[in-house]
């Protein structure tokens, strides 16, 4: 019997396990500092009310006989599919309910889905990158390439025809860089994977935080997208999901690679590997998209958006070199003074005892940038501000 | 860009779809008759009180700020994994609680658990047997050989060592059979995988339909079982969960192969494509073990049982073969007169509108055989057996 050798491969990531570390022994030694986290990627709003209500209804149903459900169709109840082609017809992009499929997440799928791809593919990663993208095709020995994201290309970098490829993941709002690409650059990658034959799996996990109406918020607002891109989203960050585990993924039916339909493989994938999505979470997402859902989650949306303004104001007056918090989550900002990821960490939590994630934990790119998330609470974020502001002025 | 290749050799599964089909047209035909279906492998009875009321409760704490929950970790909450392990205790299994990891049932992870073998490894199936274990490997490639179950061996194959083999499946209680591996049989399982160096995956989705107390509940109730055994539970038909999705795996530390520790592979792969089960879903699972729901789920388990004795004394009455449903909420007979399963199928439908499963659905062994389930309401199965009885009578 051999496991699976590629799993030999993955690095161990200490990034997360690092920053605890490091938070834990500095409380210990400093137990009379408060220390602000604007590093984690977990929201902290709770759930609206609408979507509550629903949970709270389905989770009722399911203890009457007249109401119970048992299995429900793998790729997801036709109403909760239909409330999705409802929101993407508000983006002007018409799909069918064949098209979506409901998952527990965008991470999940987006791992999962590469059992429909041969191993022999290459895969084209920008980088810094979430690092589950490349993770899950070491796991599969698949051959990476990646693209270079830097201050240069204000971390959005673009095709490149030297390098051959068959799979390109895309995220935009990015995680972590909070960049995102306009339609011009949109239309160049789908004109470079059609050239290329290669497939984008384009991860639209923030598209609810974009605020500036020329910005595509799905790929399939790029003409021919539908012959070579997957989208994943998720209900996590638009929704406060990230405990209650919903989202979508989209196969378009034009999509055909070795003259075999792609959404006929992934529903094959998903009816003998997957059984669905609760029914009770299924409803409470049906409930996002709903008028009182969608109205109760913007105001959600919004205190995020207020917070990253916050910061970025902060880093303009300072000025402090940084991309996204426009239209996204997260403020990928360059270390002062030239220094390294790790060393602007200790900085910060020494000096001012704020929280954030070193760059460099997200590939080679990311080192001397840091993160910032826009998922704290206001008070919070306003006290770290005025922290910082009082540190860089009294130490350059 | 190449597709996975293997997909291409997957056999299109008619088996539901034809019976839908065939009940439809005759339905069409027959607008006045009633139609019994004992062919559903689906829960019938609503969840018990218990998980509505914790299902209800933890719906309401994700809508307040100061009770929700947002990532989890992916193997699931402390809280769940140690109601697993005092479920184990009581059938005599010692656990640690980073053995247990959580899932969405055990259909997601008998196919994820793949990931970690080499591809190169040969497995062992029983014939007949639940598809996915077939599909899930054609999908990666893997050569597959089958051991036969048959009438001769009461549907329990035993192990033969002129077969090598890296992984075998085991289901016990089976699904489609019925049949339950006593501990003799198991442990010359255990033997045989040990001496092969290979690794049991053992389905125990239906541990809690057993009455007997010397038939075994879990693979680790053997001896030398946690050097060579992965065990899938899901709470689907334990609990009603077939539309509320929870299940576990258990991974004991013991159970290494090349020098890796298969716990720490699956961990791996868990955090890296999986985000966990809904926090709301974990507790309806924790309120199943609770003394109050392993009651109300024993009340339920007990009403399909009841309905299984009915359908096993109609066919003792009768002079029919079967296997299962003493300690199983299946029933596997021989169709009389040498009928062939889908030749029995019509049969009961055009003469007594009864709908079960051919056996012939579930492999090559399984022609001439049929499937019965338990889980319908109980006017149905003692009609359902009134009008088998009045039937076989007339007929014979």
């Amino acid at each position: 019997m051999n496991i699976n050798k590629n799993y030999l491969n993955l690095k161990e990531s200490y990034l997360f396990s690092l920053v605890g570390k490091k938070v834990k022994d500095y409380k210990a030694q400093n137990p009379d500092k408060q220390i602000i986290s604007l590093g984690i990627g977990d929201v902290t709003r709770p759930l609206v009310p609408a979507v509550v209500e629903a949970l709270k209804k389905a989770s009722l149903e399911m203890g009457e006989k007249e109401t119970f459900r048992g299995y429900g169709e793998e790729q997801g109840y036709t109403f909760l599919r239909k409330a999705v082609c409802g929101y993407y017809g508000k983006k002007g992009v018409s799909l069918s309910e064949d098209e979506v499929f409901i998952s527990d997440g965008a991470k999940s799928d987006l791992g999962n889905i590469l059992d429909i791809f041969g191993t022999d593919n290459t895969v084209l990663i920008p980088d810094p990158v979430y690092p589950v993208y490349v993770d899950t095709n070491i796991m599969a020995g698949r051959k990476i390439v990646f693209v270079q994201g830097n201050e240069g290309n204000n971390f959005l970098p673009m095709p490149d025809y030297d390098i051959k490829t068959d799979i390109i993941y895309l995220c935009s709002p990015n995680n972590p860089t909070g960049a995102v690409y306009g339609k011009e650059e949109l239309k160049e990658w789908v004109r470079y994977a059609l050239d290329m034959d290669a497939v984008i799996l384009f991860d639209s996990a923030y598209e609810s935080f974009i605020r500036d109406e020329n910005l595509p918020t799905s790929i399939y607002q790029i003409e021919g997208s539908k012959q070579c891109a997957i989208e994943f989203c998720s209900l996590s960050k638009t929704a406060g999901f990230t405990g209650t585990r919903c989202g979508y993924t989209v196969l378009p039916r034009e999509l055909v690679r070795d003259g075999v339909s792609l959404n006929k493989l992934w529903l094959r994938r998903q009816t003998t590997k997957f059984n669905g999505v609760p029914y009770i979470v299924q409803r409470g997402a049906e409930a996002v998209f709903s008028d009182e859902g969608l109205s109760q989650i913007r105001e959600n949306i919004d205190y995020y958006m207020e917070n990253a303004g916050i910061i970025t104001d902060t880093l303009r007056s300072l000025g402090i070199w940084f991309v996204g918090g426009e239209n996204s989550p997260y403020i990928w900002l360059k270390c002062p003074k030239n220094m390294s990821s790790w060393d602007f960490f200790d900085y910060l939590l020494t000096n001012v005892q704020i929280v954030g994630t070193p760059g460099a934990g997200f590939g080679s790119n990311g080192e001397g940038f840091f993160r910032l998330t826009a998922f704290g609470d206001r008070e919070n974020v306003i006290s770290a501000m005025a922290r910082l502001k009082n540190l860089m002025i009294n130490d350059i």
